[in-house]
């Protein structure tokens, strides 16, 4: 069954009517369109347009549809129909009849795809939030054990200061909590109800849309533009951007960890259940997982730039240009889903190696600036200060020393200011325990940041 | 002045050397580094780091500097220093010797530009909305002025149903206001001060990063981990999506009103102040600003993908790629910037011509749906009312006439159930009045959100 | 079963062997994981690594293999191989038992992957040429029946001067001309084999990798560097890259096509063939193939930025993350074959209104730049001629007319060099048969244009 | 002086007379403007619409114009021209007055440009070959000293076989090779003339577009369709596609010698020359060209990306949008080209330490596949050995020895039909010399590639 056709003499040529049809993608939004079905059939007896008993048939109509499709979708993929609208107004008519051929009365595909859509997104929008949370979750309890387990931090790839592993996981956690915002933002800004806003114009029945909005769920009201609410792609925008930094920021965590987990670095290493092997090298195991989560990011930013192209220079109002939302953004939530429910995985599945961890952080200079630092509490300049420990540090390279490791005359000769003892001023614990400054790495402060993630994510 | 090189002994490479340098475009930042500069110089004076006398003397030398700047901005660029932060070091040094070197204690370049960056745009935020108002404030005139001036309205630029002008104005005032409502969002979910985290691990001196947040003007406190704190660039990445929405939304704007401006249509004029002529065909005058609205949407999306890129894969914590964020970044600020205002003279000094438009929506079958929905009316149900209309359309024109103008007897063979005059029901009056619903392109209604968005304008 | 596992301990973990496992989308390389395991097995014959009982065995075993999956595929789907290649190494120990265990030897799924992607996108090629070329084709033959069809020409999309229909299709068949080049160029430049790298370093054994690549039928012979060789995706860049040209092409194709086929323009009409209509407005006839065609534009696009995303600061040799690469490209493929092939069948569903597109041309002053060329023939300078014409269009449409249609003396006190009479002088014949040189528009060079095609394509 | 505005009334607004204006981009077009001029007037000249006289004077003009500007730009910036075109019209109107008025007959910005870019690409291209060539030179001589360096090959950044040094850097030397076809193939298919053919139609003048191509230097001809030929740009998205390939490679590159430059890998130190320090760090020495060159393929890609935007759905012929293709294509081709130069200095300024790289071949199991071969070469099915290597490796982690430290008993326990001493079988010289085949790592055979390669440079 067609939607339309009464103007047209000539079929579909074959090779365009299998291009065309969306139903493959369009029936996930299967769930959505019944609902939205259910609150128009009420809407059009709220406005006279039905009866009360018509109503009524329909509505038991769409939740048998409903009913008997989640048992056996089987007829979606027999069906021949151009696309999930189609789909059910036709299995309808088997039902109701006559009746079914009323349910579009004042409705538009326009704004009944518009308003599927924004159902789905909602519904999918709260597992997606679990994820978030979930992968959250994982990275505050490695936090917690990890507060004080040193390890070597980073800029530029070159050792720079130490850490603790457990600043280290709630790094991502304020990135990953930053993410979960964004996508709250997009789902409320999105969250009005197009229905009723017909093709483009408004619908010409005396729909109540306030009325209409509160029935299916929007807690914002029905959207205040015709033109608007049929064109507007902005949330498959917003979401597949949201999606995309998520992705960067997991493509990030991969990175660190891939390089972690090396054997040049040794300080970190993924369970089994995370790895692969090699069908060659029979020694290999491999951080697949996390690979996978960098390669991805790809596919993510991908979608998003699909979207943007497509909507760019589209004229008003809708244009079949917009068919090609669903998939793009369909495969960036699936795929990001997919990726924080992996990445969750990983993070249980890492352990870090404490012992390789400290090791690390005793040699390449981690302390270097603490040493400029004790300079500085003496009296010197910064600036000062940093360029002669940068002098030390060269000559101790070329003695193959640790600042703390040189001669004591040599020591003396270059730092004679300062009059702790280098090797106790330097140790791993005070190092850390100095950047105990709000968003520092000393363990208390890490400690304290935990706990605080811990009764946030409480009440999540 | 470098503000490194102790452990250094070559020189740099020439090529690189001018690869590297960032002093052309962090310029910038200058009046952000010297506020930064001023907040840190007190919050060290706070730490017990620099004595009162030396805060006093370094808020004269660093304001003495930014006023003599403004003024004369030449030093800038006879400047050899590699970037911003370290001009600003070294002209300090002019002015106060070794206080000078003493500025730096405990902080980075990394989390100094960090703040550099959001002051700036915070700043920046604030012309940005100004300009994003002052055209939704042109869009919202040009609404009230067209409120009940019909125009065709269109999907898949096919003729569809009747419009008013004024709806179609305020179509894109919607799309603008959800794209105020992203900056806003944007720069609320950026606004934590970086300043004390160091180069990654935290500032080792007793900061209150609180209260230095509260100087600087940081409304959500400071960043809670360091590591995040100096490799986030989120909000760049979130403001050039933004950025890439509104040129979006700009674009469709520039496609409609092109259209609108064609021979073919002819029923929109741009005045002479945004037209420009052919350098070989006297009579041309083309939409060159809408053009270049259109076109510079490809810049400012490529601007998003380079971000995105240059994130992907980055390890924690800084690297120097990330000095890549600027650039693209102030372009796609610039540049929509610069649309926007723009976009504002183009709403300005365009002109419907309103027989014209009128004209084109008595031509087209504009009127088909409410034919259908007559027959509705009338107890047809609305798919086979759909499917006669269909019929007849084609029948209609094959003889050349609209529905309305059917000959007397094909019309009653056609729709006997419709006993109003169709010539009455139809016209465009009747049309559009019927569209009065929320969201409704009916003059009333359009008459309604044009007062409403006035009043909102007002408090903006 | 798996191709590695010896050294692991712990099974995989659910969420990860889904997200892990590509069979889905790599079954596609079937036939050339077959081709390529042949071969290998062929090449291993060769080394002295298997016997020549022992490669017959195989050869049969491998090609029973293939005619049997040809027929009945059921055994892929049902597999819980981790990809093609596990499948098939799997398949074949079902059928020749422990010598399928040899196969692998000296390979790795590393240069085996490579290899099977070169000889698919061979394959693909040919089906993709053919495509293109069927375009092209279609395109040539409306040349020719509109190759003398007056059409208003367009810049900015103002009416600028007249063109022949037949000049408007010739454009794109240049554009698809380069199409087809670079798709050439690509599949030139990937025509090495990288079967006999290993995994990353070479194989050990003895194998003759230009006999091999021969015996594969590459014709440029062996890579020639192990580890470019199974970390090099260029040629999937290539290619998407490609393929996203072909789609702007396209793109613009349904830009001019649906303008022209509006209601405003009216000179075009789109077969019911490739047309769709409105579930809610029953006149509406949309040219929904080339919304699509330009729709899918974005999601080409999008997949070239996903290969280069996930390309960008890989580190050498194979990672995880090239698992990326096949679902983009072969999505980035299948769409712009198909849309190749919705095209062609547009194109020749397409019919130009030559009386509409006549009377348009005669409207608009796209004449007004053959009055300057007759002023310049008279022997004003050209740049006086412009602003001259300019002055008169501006009188003319305040008047209402076109240049020709000005008053006797209106013509002659703005026009007194010109000898000849306008109305002939300016006819469309004249107009578009003036522009006769190289690359012109006039009926006679694009008949001539059309012949030279019609010859290309015989021998393509 | 404007080139059009005789049916023009009011002027332009400020603001977007600002945004208009392309003079500070197009400037760089100044040369090639100038040489199209010098060829126009000749064409024109053979034409008869101007005379030799007029030829010659005009030549002298434009000659003497580009001898001027050679040496004194400043009239370029203080001009208030549109673009290039005005600029250069006025500049010859005010050296031979109305004669420059002439010049424009027949031509069309829009051709002018087209053919202005072509002439620019192909001198900037030449300079772009000999920065590709020099990198690939660089990468030869490292290539040739580092032939039998070994060095840990990776895959999923695990150590998997020894690889020599050299073979790494012959693996870019192919990746750059194949970009400099990339580019050349891209610079030969655009090398046709588009000049002749007018706005959109051709031109009305008798040229001959054969000659005027051959006077301009193209070696394809004039191109065939005036449509295409001035709104192509097919050009611009090939070569910024090349560059973001070859930035791909490069940050391929980066990414393998930041990771060997750790702490952690320790293996590869960068010269002072191409590396910076902290502000706060002493100690540091960070590899920043190598990050920049990573950092900037965001860059480049997001050029491509911003062109792709800008053509997508652009009706015939010129649209205003095209404007932007200028800035994008110069920023992708500037950025690559210092990439290159900076690469060639990076490639310069490394050192690899022979015994690091030597120590950590001999660690991290990388003989685990020479082991499986050996039992393959007694008799072993690959996919057992294969298990049972991997098994070994398992205990041998535990033991905390390599395979070739295996206790004898459990050496022959686990590999009795191994007859060879594995110390000397798996020596690294013995791995490396196996994998000798076309394509491996061999020493002998890298010192083979770089022979060729150094052969080939010579005819480059």
């Amino acid at each position: 069954m067609s939607m339309w056709g009464g103007r047209f003499e000539g079929g579909l040529d074959e090779t365009f009517e299998a291009f065309n049809k969306s139903l493959g993608f369009d029936q996930r939004l299967l769930a959505d369109d019944l609902v939205g079905s259910l609150a128009w059939a009420r809407a059009l007896g709220e406005a006279g347009v039905l009866t009360s008993a018509e109503v009524t048939e329909l509505e038991a109509a769409i939740e048998g549809l409903g009913v008997e499709l989640a048992s056996d979708p089987a007829p979606i993929a027999a069906s021949e129909a151009e696309d999930v609208h189609s789909f059910v107004e036709g299995a309808l008519e088997e039902r109701v009849g006559a009746l079914a051929r009323k349910l579009h009365t004042g409705r538009s595909r326009n704004d009944q795809v518009a308003t599927d859509l924004k159902l789905y997104l909602t519904r999918f929008g709260r597992e997606f939030d679990g994820a978030l949370r979930d992968l959250i979750e994982a990275l505050v309890e490695l936090a917690g054990e990890t507060f004080d387990l040193a390890l070597p931090g980073y800029t530029h790839l070159q050792r720079a200061q130490p850490i603790t592993a457990g600043h280290h996981a709630l790094a991502y956690v304020e990135m990953l909590a930053r993410d979960a915002e964004r996508i709250e933002d997009a789902l409320e800004r999105m969250d009005t109800s197009p229905l009723g806003c017909g093709a483009l114009a408004g619908t010409a029945f005396p729909i109540d849309r306030e009325a209409l909005a509160d029935d299916l769920g929007f807690t914002a009201g029905p959207t205040r533009n015709s033109l608007d609410a049929v064109s507007d792609r902005d949330h498959a925008l917003e979401l597949a951007f949201a999606c995309s930094v998520i992705m960067v920021h997991l493509s990030r965590l991969a990175e660190d960890w891939i390089f972690l987990a090396s054997s040049e670095a040794g300080m970190l290493q993924f369970g089994d259940a995370v790895s692969t092997g090699s069908s060659l090298m029979p020694q290999k195991k491999n951080p697949d997982a996390m690979e996978l989560l960098r390669g991805k990011t790809g596919r993510v930013i991908g979608a998003l730039q699909s979207l943007l192209v497509t909507c760019k220079g589209l004229p008003m109002a809708y244009d079949k240009d917009l068919q090609e939302d669903k998939e793009a953004l369909f495969d960036a939530l699936d795929t990001t889903h997919a990726c924080l429910r992996v990445a969750a995985v990983c993070v249980r599945n890492v352990r870090y190696d404490r012992e390789a961890c400290r090791a690390a952080c005793s040699r390449g200079f981690l302390d270097a600036t603490d040493v400029a630092d004790l300079l500085v509490a003496a009296g010197v300049a910064f600036r000062d200060a940093h360029q002669r420990v940068g002098h030390a540090v060269r000559e101790a390279i070329e003695t193959g020393v640790e600042l703390r490791e040189l001669a004591p005359e040599r020591r003396q000769a270059l730092f004679p200011e300062i009059e702790e003892d280098l090797v106790h001023a330097l140790s791993i614990e005070r190092v850390l325990g100095r950047r105990a400054a709000i968003g520092g790495t000393s363990p208390e402060r890490v400690a304290e940041e935990v706990a605080a993630w811990k009764e946030r994510l409480e009440s999540w």
